[in-house]
């Protein structure tokens, strides 16, 4: 077992193999991916990877905690969620020599992310170029039970030597969002204290530079032996600028191991007048109840998060690791308490995409909350809400009646994606992401109906979500424009899913999503009009809606251009007109090798697609086109499309097993799963998917086990498990009770906790177990 | 020549390998040494020679630019000179890729130390990770034409690659001193001002954190073709934290060099109401004349101190040339225009002693810049009279009269040497040397009074040098106390220059220096009361000096205790009870091993000295005994002392020489002029061995030449040249003319710019030539 490479001390909390995620050697060159894999968010905060002991090249770490919430924009070209300050740092040094991973020779390292204990534990042997050898052994931790403080704690073994050993608690303020790129380096905060914490260790008050977000960083040290006698020798409070520091020593001897404690908390002005009274208590708090017992109300909290979350899949072990995987950096990362944050495409584990929130979180991330964690799926759907009003702004900015969604969403709901961006590599373009892609805004209708019907969360769309199907509804209305020689309506000048077309006319994915929106606005509208008058009198006097509206919105959703109704869709208008080709080649990762005639033409010019959006097309409305017409699209554009979105693979995967190819299906469930794990986009030092995590969930609980929520509210199940896999079980919380599902070659079977509910398997009608 | 190996562009800067220090490698083991050997100073300010381009690991460079007279104390355990912003750093990366010497395979590396030229220059070509590989050279100077001003230009050329070149302008604020080691870091420094300069580049505006002394750093970036042209494509200003950036880039392509020039300047509050006013037009007027207007300017300055400082050996090229770097770095330290500060025991180059004056400077350096440079002697020689009232306070602090000059003096003439320290193992120990050593007060007495004798500065002796005399002879006077039983005046209770023995009763050393002081000090009055009646008066009433204390000073000096006068001297009471034990084992680097019977003893318990008081008295007062005492002493203690401080060894190379002992004292004569440029004590990381420079000048001219200045003020020479040295020339400025002396095995020539001049040679007296 892997935790047997670790001491007596830290192997007793770790979990199995199979829950463990391994890093078997220090990899400069990996390390920045590795940073997000081993990344901890506990649905507050987020904290990176990074070797807390510091000392790596600096283009070699990326150290970032962030805090949901936490945006700012200063120099750069979007509001992004804000570095700020790491409060993970724990050096040592002995006679300046510094103690780490980079610091000398490294044997024995092994590093893994206890995903079942939601913990990252590390250990190696450093021999430093004074031959000195120090076992080190960190564990760390985002509590759940707290979610405003963190823990470290590393176990302290010198080999073959005797002395001083120095010891710095360690908040660094200088931090910035992309260090390690001059053009878009940032520093979203301003230091305002750097202190003792009352004397208790160190403390770093920050504010945002564009609002004045307050925010708190605390920390303090803990030093005894394995015993809990305490082992500190000396301790003082050094103000390094930007960087607090708590320095403290030890005397060390070879062979007797010294524990090294360090509490954090962190507070910011999104939920409190005062953080550093804030933060005082908290450390307070914590420190009084004591390492072992923060470790076993965290591991608590974790265990009965997979409690409802757990996914077994017997057949393909690998696979099984890298959906838990998926899963746990999904399930960690939104707060279940704030309805005024979202999740970022990245997750909490990187800064690419600004930690905003797009189309991902309703069409990726969504359904597995709807089924799993429905109090969450409820923040995230409030979110929106929220942010109405600014999306009726924006429609208005841009020209339009009702809601538009932004493409990238922050805290403040303005659109945050930039209309001018900066390669890396220093060339200026002209971003029209924000101009065209406007199908999101049908997407965050869409999710949120589906969070609806899968939830049975009336109230939410009573409250919230009508306003948003109509306002939305409302603004696919303004959107379209009748032509007057084809006698239709269509939607010009959008970017589909796909963006290596931008922007194009009558965008079949588009085109369907808006007339969906409407005709799902007014019927919800009708059916309130029938079952809950006073409700859809309310409605109408606060949005304005009149009975002409709604007949010019059925009107054009009614003849709205929407392509062929069988054979081959055109995915937007002049789609057939480019030139053809075909993808022939793949790499060495099984990815798309862009076919030669493709090779340097851009946009327009060519064929391939990024993601296809009519396959997206066929996954999100699957009545729309017949089987055959389901399977002559997907296999027509599953040849032309390269991929180089995340969100593809996963939504190939359940097209692939809707028409009935489960060859493909396979490699796709497996490049959506593995995205990260293996870092096959090579880009996982970016963050974690988002999208591939939501969607690789949704594989096998959709996909491949066939479940939905038929349309009178019963669970239903249409499985369809690959012959290597024997079994799969999951759990949903559905009806107010967390079910078992277990579903096999030989059928389905749901167990729930106490009463027994209806569900249909293939068609036909089962009633659950009770659980004893 | 080593020259052809840089570049068209830097070759021609660069002078002949004599004049060279080289660096063939980058090897991270040694580049803290490197870091002080490549240190650049200008009178004003220093510089180390850490690499510009950044990004080595953080123990392996201590980035350090001190100012003059900038100390602050804050957490330190006695007032250091501030490490100050770091104005160096010109960072460069391509696609997240940063160039630098640890940032990829480097070939064809050269680094040299023009030591003509004033100057830094380093070639390398870098291969980075993504295979792009690049030529960079580097210019360093700190310009000693405009002594505020700082100078970096790089030639970056890329060998394979096209495109963005991203280019860092960085004021570093966040610096420390002592970064490697926990217990000790300190940031001296807070941060008032990260600014653009008034949009021309950066700027940085800090203060002491103690007594709010301001700094300010200003830096901007030209970036342009080797023609001149513009080559900059965007610019902006970046605040981070405490780090000022000026961002920049510009398109480079396969075989075309960009220049980068870095101009920066510093302006503190020791000599300006506004430090950003004065950076601020110091910028516009380097920006304005350009660097290579500026380099001819700072050439032609230090051109002009090599034509006085030169020192030229025959016969032994490496030791001509180790010579050169203890004069260049030495000559270029001290500021010539300011007597507030003086030259700390490590140069401007390290951190060691906290920048602090000891007596090396009176003893060991000051006689260079009496013969060579007398204007900036002069300055020194001022610096101890300006803090001649807090030596007096001093005095009466430890409850004696006149004047006790520091061990450790700073900016205020307080006492700098702590009396507990702690010692980077994290020991405490009680530090007795400011309680001890007293000699300090002595030996800056012997040094002004020199200075005097050898420059003829009458008026710093009537001014100011008669009023040190005559409080340092109070103070001696008060220091002793009378034995009844053996009826003789004794100091008890003090430390000699060797440390390893404290304290001690009736230090041979002190005794002997304390009664000189008095006597010497009796005799300038005396001589004042003949000539200059009316000073003598002005004295009297000054320094409330009345006939009856003249009298019991007298008496005193008298009394002394004295040792005996021939045969071997007890250093001090007790020293030949210790056990005796004498060096019979040399180490590899001839440094003595310590001999058996004396490992693991301390203090008093050994006979092994750090350094030799009894050697070094007869150095300084080589009058007091006769010929065959000093050689009986000289080979008795030089048997027993381990050279522990880099003191000792110019002393027994002169004394050495005395006694005709020319093979020993070759040898110490290398082992002074090598101690930085072989690192050969392997702490050269902590600066330049000030009294080691200053002692290797004085082992050439004053010993190996013996030159000195007869009483009767002319200059005298007793060569005696070792067998394989063929010529030794060097100059001097005597009597208001740059005199040439040549010295062979025939004789001595010397010859001026105008007047001929009366000198003595081995008694002889000859006529200097008068110079075409």
């Amino acid at each position: 077992m892997l935790r047997d490479r670790f001491s007596q001390y830290v192997a007793p909390l770790l979990s199995q193999d199979e829950w463990l995620v391994v890093e078997e050697a220090f990899d400069p060159k990996e390390n920045l991916a590795k940073e997000a894999i081993f990344g901890l968010t506990n649905g507050r905060m987020g904290s990176r990877g990074s070797h807390v002991e510091g000392d790596v090249r600096f283009n070699q770490t990326l150290p970032a905690n962030y805090v949901h919430g936490v945006f700012d924009r200063s120099e750069a070209f979007m509001r992004e969620l804000c570095n700020t300050p790491d409060w993970t740092k724990l050096r040592l040094t002995f006679l300046t020599e510094p103690i780490g991973v980079c610091s000398g020779e490294v044997r024995d390292y092994i590093r893994v992310l206890d995903m079942h204990n939601g913990l990252t534990a590390k250990h190696y042997i450093m021999r430093s170029d004074n031959g000195n050898e120090t076992r080190v052994e960190v564990v760390k931790l985002l509590s759940r039970a707290h979610p405003r403080a963190g823990f470290i704690r590393m176990y302290v073994t010198p080999l073959n030597y005797e002395g001083m050993l120095e010891i710095e608690n360690v908040i660094d303020a200088t931090v910035t969002n992309f260090q390690d790129m001059p053009r878009f380096r940032v520093k979203h905060l301003r230091t305002l204290e750097v202190s003792d914490l009352r004397g208790l260790g160190c403390y770093v008050e920050s504010e945002t530079r564009d609002q004045k977000l307050p925010i708190g960083t605390g920390c303090v040290l803990r030093i005894h032996t394995p015993e809990g006698e305490n082992a500190l020798s000396s301790r003082n409070f050094r103000p390094y600028g930007e960087v607090a520091c708590e320095f403290a020593d030890t005397h060390v001897v070879p062979g007797k191991t010294v524990v090294i404690d360090k509490y954090a908390a962190v507070a910011t002005g999104r939920d409190t007048d005062s953080v550093s009274a804030q933060v005082y208590r908290e450390i307070e708090a914590i420190t009084t109840r004591g390492f072992e017992a923060e470790l076993a109300m965290h591991m608590d909290c974790v265990h009965r998060l997979w409690e409802q979350a757990e996914v077994r899949i017997e057949g393909d072990a690998e696979l099984d690791h890298a959906v838990r995987f998926n899963i746990f950096h999904l399930m960690n990362t939104p707060d279940p308490l704030d309805n005024r944050v979202n999740i970022g495409a990245k997750l909490l584990h990187g800064e690419e995409y600004g930690g905003h929130a797009f189309w991902d979180t309703e069409l990726f991330v969504l359904p597995f909350f709807d089924y799993v964690f429905p109090d969450i799926a409820r923040k995230l759907a409030e979110y929106r809400y929220l942010l109405l009003d600014k999306a009726l702004e924006n429609a208005r900015d841009n020209g339009y009646e009702g809601a538009k969604y932004p493409w990238e969403s922050a805290d403040t709901g303005e659109e945050e994606c930039p209309s001018w961006t900066i390669e890396y590599d220093g060339s200026c373009y002209r971003c029209y992401v924000a101009d065209y892609e406007h199908h999101v805004t049908a997407d965050i209708a869409y999710g949120l109906k589906h969070y609806v019907d899968i939830t049975g969360d009336d109230a939410f769309m009573k409250d919230m979500g009508a306003e948003i199907l109509l306002q939305t509804a409302r603004f696919w209305s303004s959107r379209m424009t009748w032509n007057e020689e084809k006698q239709h309506y269509e939607i010009l000048g959008v970017t589909g899913p796909d963006e290596w077309h931008e922007p194009v006319d009558n965008n079949a994915y588009t085109n369907h999503l808006a007339r969906w929106n409407i005709l799902t606005a007014i019927g919800l509208y009708r059916t309130y009009q029938q079952e809950n008058p006073e409700l859809a009198r309310r409605l109408a006097d606060k949005l304005r809606l009149t009975e002409p509206e709604l007949a010019r919105w059925q009107q054009r959703a009614d003849k709205v251009f929407l392509q062929a109704e069988r054979g081959l869709i055109e995915q937007f208008d002049g789609y057939f007109d480019i030139p053809d080709a075909v993808i022939t080649e793949w790499d060495e990762n099984g990815m798309p090798k862009t076919p030669e005639a493709c090779v340097g033409k851009r946009g327009l010019e060519r064929c391939m697609l990024k993601q296809a959006d009519v396959v997206m097309l066929m996954f999100l409305l699957p009545e729309v086109y017949d089987k055959e017409t389901q399977f002559i699209n997907f296999d027509y554009y599953e040849q032309r499309t390269m991929h180089r979105s995340s969100l593809s693979p996963s939504i190939h995967c359940m097209v692939g097993l809707n028409v009935g190819d489960a060859k493909r299906a396979y490699a796709y469930l497996e490049r959506s799963a593995y995205v990260d794990i293996h870092n096959n986009q090579r880009n996982t030092r970016e963050g974690i998917h988002a999208a591939s995590a939501g969607g690789t969930w949704q594989c096998i609980t959709l996909g491949y086990c066939g479940m939905r929520v038929d349309s009178d509210g019963v669970l239903a199940f249409e499985p369809r498990l690959p012959e290597r896999w024997t079994k799969v079980t999951f759990r949903i919380r559905h009806k107010d009770q967390l079910l078992h599902v277990t579903v096999t070659h030989d059928g389905v079977e749901v167990s729930g906790d106490y009463a027994p509910i209806c569900y249909r398997v293939n068609g036909a009608e089962k009633m659950s177990e009770v659980r004893a």
